[in-house]
């Protein structure tokens, strides 16, 4: 069966959009994913539409009632797909979160806008809260199209070579190694001349040398994991073609 | 001057896209920020409209040219925008940098596609890598909207209340603590009843305390830096309604 994602929002026209673009349309063109939408206004109980509430307790803002979430979610067929709130409280999503979602048979995700949902719909309907960032957004429409485009991207056949893959980022553990292309010198800063050398394993050591030094410098916390597990995970998560 | 973003992508047709939706979109039409996008691909010196060139060094995959990119960059009034590069080797984006931005003159956000952008670029226009998350997306173009849409959203006058804004999550460093709205009763699931008594000063306490419970079980990374440095940041971002 086709990997599907649904998304649970106030705002369904936003959807594809940038989904539907690029390698990510063109997959879902070919039947390699699919995308569905669900308004959650189409389950609001009043004439006006509405779908919130004041929170109990007081304070600003709108609570989405988990009445009216549980609804629409029942309107959904599950297929033991997982259902992820995206919102700053939840877990942080990773790269090994995607893959194994996209191993998996899809997704349901649920946007949240206002000042949040009700927290009683997260044990009543299994829900998860993830988050894909220590900040703050409007709405979990975008967060939703990124963790749906971080996993299509690893399903099987949507990117054209499996090798593209294997030695991007946090594959491995590190960040990845620079990048250069033409021209050889650009404003006077030339390609590092290993590059050039055609020596393929001086420059396999000279991109592993960059990638720990980016690592250490930038992210001493994913450099520490890498050290205590590195080996381990490189193992595991092995490309075909690395 | 008003807060302007200016997105250079290859993919131009997806902006503003969920950023024209609800408040961000009406706020735009207000005034209050602006939206402009620059096609890379109008910088290309060839007739096929090419951007990338194999990496050098050999791998899979096209890498972004730097001589491309500086000539699209070239085409932007800078107007003391800092230039953020979205890629998972960048700096985490947080919810202060937010902040420092939303008070800015705005920001130019950088799309990388394919395996990425030539690393001279960052040095020879002053590029900083920006990361939204630990995942990798197939282009820059989400993350940009997800960084425009944190950044967006702070700036005066584009929520109703400021007072929306001082609760939520990292403002005084902690996630948000549980929201409730009616009914009172749902699935057999109460609204916990310290926040049905009415008695504000109980309620300020057990959301306090909710939300320290939830940011030590969920983030503990969070709850250390919290409780090291909490009261001075708490001190420092205070928000007037607070």
């Amino acid at each position: 069966m086709m990997w599907q994602a649904t998304v649970l929002t106030l705002y369904p026209e936003l959807f594809p959009g940038p989904l539907g673009a690029s390698i990510l349309g063109r997959s879902a063109g070919e039947g390699l994913w699919g995308l569905d939408t669900v308004n959650i206004r189409d389950f609001s109980d009043n004439k006006y539409g509405s779908v919130d509430a004041p929170p109990a307790g007081g304070g600003a803002g709108l609570v989405m009632r988990a009445d009216i979430l549980a609804a629409a979610i029942d309107s959904v067929p599950r297929n033991d797909r997982p259902i992820l709130c995206l919102s700053p409280r939840g877990k942080p999503f990773t790269q090994a979160r995607a893959r194994e979602l996209s191993h998996g048979p899809g997704l349901i995700a649920l946007c949240g806008r206002f000042e949040g949902v009700d927290e009683r719909i997260f044990e009543a309907r299994d829900v998860e809260e993830v988050s894909i960032g220590d900040f703050v957004l409007a709405g979990g429409e975008i967060a939703a199209m990124a963790l749906i485009e971080a996993c299509v991207r690893l399903i099987p056949g949507v990117l054209g070579s499996a090798s593209s893959l294997g030695e991007e980022s946090f594959e491995g553990g590190l960040l990845e190694y620079p990048q250069y292309a033409r021209p050889r010198e650009f404003e006077g800063r030339a390609i590092p001349d290993v590059l050039l050398s055609g020596d393929h394993q001086k420059i396999a050591e000279w991109r592993r040398k960059k990638a720990e030094e980016i690592t250490r410098t930038r992210r001493p916390d994913l450099a520490e994991r890498f050290s205590s597990d590195g080996p381990i995970r490189r193992g595991k998560n092995k490309e075909p073609k690395r």
